[in-house]
């Protein structure tokens, strides 16, 4: 969790706001720079996939763009025609703000769904908003995109001369498909547009795309780069891996604060025939439920973590007589602890963060997934939500 | 819930008691018939699968059988080497008691996994069983079985001059692959093995392969029929249907038994391409924590509901503006209802029994599953399980 004031990277500016769509809290964020820069933007694959994401898809394929718009509270999703029309008209009244086309700007909203913007409140916003807003950090404009999270999740990296500022919003509804619900990343390196997609895709791939907090997918998740290039050229790898830096660390930050979560939970499986099949497993294994409530008791249930990777049946090459199976380091299969052991394990599961880690031995791959114990607090965050 | 005695059919009789394994109650189950009769087996696809699935899938592949014996409270997986070696003891001590050939026994277990079974106690009890055990009735058979269930569950139905009667357990680690955890049904009916399995595959199918608590499969699912012959042939028609309608009502009382559940949980999904299409589109609704939780908290959520079909994302034939979703008989999308209607629609889920209709209008088939809401108990029941 960080305090402290994070500026954006050069080139860019932020201004916030209370539209009031639900609560009396900021639930307006946009991100302009002063030049278009390149850009690289990654949504959810759900069919029910809202407006905002169609706009975005539509509007960052070009690889360049001025600004991001985030609208929380309100999904925008399932609202029809008028949805399209009403997230259409907040990226013109962005674009008409910022002063840039409405093709440069990207939108992002999450929320209720099934609900249409309150627009007269909307419009009203706008008529009394100024650009640039100056002096909005990062940990505000963070603070002004959450639903249900506890605090907002911000993370920087250096790199050569540039910096990369990453925000990120979320903690339920939450295993993104091709992206996380929305993550927005700044940087004031100089990158081609064709580079920085390539990159940002394998980021993604092994940070967002690998943590789940319940299985369900959003139809709004956004994930957003922007490079103004404002601080020159820097190594390539340098970049990706401070890309990869900020997007990790925003995802355990994201996994950690997942609704009702008390712990980090998370799960490596390696020895695997290639990374499709770890993941598989350790995706089954982060997303059991009896996993993750044994995690949330401290209970060293281990059975459950053999019976999750028993459960992705169609790998008839993993032999369970082979399968070898650790909590942190401490390996509870196939040699079996006795209780006294199992109790002492019980220790360190009681911590923040808990570390399963199997083997497979059918190959030498391996795949790291991210996600949260189960508590009652979930289900009484959701049993509640739009009442 | 049946309460009264339910006797079982002609040729079987059973006998229970109490091993002493995890608590002081009955965990231990024995049905036998007095001569061979047909039997139908279908088992957990789980890797994990532990030796009374191994040995029980072994012996059942005959088509003929004269005993089945559960043990309840240790699930007897991951328990390598001495675990089958005990599976096969207990096997051979039923069939010694029955007085058959132990490769005409099937052996299911569920509990605790990763613990062997206390073989001396299970000794003791069998050198002190007796057979026939007499007067043992389906009610006494199922609670006998049970481990977090909160009541026995059977079903009974009569075709022709025959009956059918079915006893099941298990309300956690369920999303059976081919069988539940441990279902026995038995008829005086009389089948050929070949028919009788043909038969008890489809059954099982859109009945036990269609319930889903909480998304984990079990390494212990049995699912078992067999028919004594005793009331001589009955239509095939009517005994297929005979077997559904109890093979259901069990699913039903599964479901809505399952851990920490405070309701039944249909979801049907028809218009759709294909069963597969249907299948999978109503098992990711049903399986969502966020749709179960509103569910729970009778929160007409109906958004979740978009959003679990929108998280199928293999399926670019299913098109947000022509999916139909309802509650009930209730439609609730694409046409929105005003806030007044969705508090009617609050008090409709506050019954025992909610179901939820999506129409995929992909094409003409369907398929229905069952399921339940999820609760701060099923957290609780989980978070401390083992210990």
């Amino acid at each position: 969790v960080n305090a402290s004031p994070i500026g954006f990277p050069l080139g860019f500016t932020a201004t916030i706001g209370r539209i009031g769509i639900k609560s009396d809290r900021d639930d307006v964020l946009i991100v302009g720079c002063d030049h278009p820069a390149t850009v690289s933007g990654l949504y959810t694959r759900s069919t029910f996939a809202g407006p905002s994401v169609v706009v975005s898809r539509e509007n960052t394929a070009t690889g360049r763009g001025r600004a991001a718009v985030v609208i929380a509270q309100n999904a925008n999703v399932a609202t029809g025609e008028r949805g399209m029309e009403n997230a259409r008209e907040v990226v013109a009244l962005t674009a008409g703000l910022v002063g840039c086309e409405p093709t440069e700007v990207a939108i992002a909203s999450t929320g209720v769904i099934g609900r249409p913007y309150p627009m007269e409140k909307v419009r009203t916003w706008f008529r009394g908003a100024s650009w640039p807003g100056g002096g909005v950090d990062a940990v505000a404009a963070a603070t002004a995109m959450m639903t249900t999270d506890t605090h907002p999740k911000t993370s920087e990296a250096r790199v050569g001369g540039a910096r990369v500022v990453g925000l990120s919003k979320g903690v339920g509804m939450i295993e993104p498909d091709m992206a996380t619900l929305i993550t927005l990343v700044f940087t004031d390196a100089e990158i081609s547009a064709d580079r920085l997609d390539r990159m940002w895709r394998r980021v993604i791939d092994v940070t967002f795309n690998a943590v789940s907090i319940d299985t369900d997918t959003s139809t709004s998740d956004t994930a957003l780069v922007m490079a103004s290039g404002r601080a020159g050229p820097v190594d390539e790898g340098a970049l990706e891996g401070a890309l990869h830096e900020v997007a990790l660390d925003l995802t355990r930050q994201t996994a950690a604060d997942g609704e009702g979560a008390t712990k980090l939970l998370v799960v490596t499986v390696d020895e695997a025939r290639d990374r499709t099949q770890a993941r598989r497993v350790a995706k089954s294994i982060v997303n059991s439920p009896l996993v993750k409530t044994a995690v949330y008791g401290a209970d060293p249930n281990w059975g459950r973590v053999a019976m999750a990777i028993g459960k992705c049946t169609e790998y008839t090459d993993i032999d369970q007589g082979r399968v070898v199976i650790r909590f942190g380091d401490r390996e509870v299969y196939p040699h079996l602890l006795p209780d006294e052991e199992l109790e002492e394990l019980s220790g360190y599961l009681r911590g923040d963060e808990i570390l399963i880690h199997a083997s497979l031995r059918t190959g030498r791959d391996e795949f790291t997934v991210y996600g949260c114990d189960l508590t009652e607090e979930y289900v009484h965050i959701n049993a509640d939500y739009t009442t």
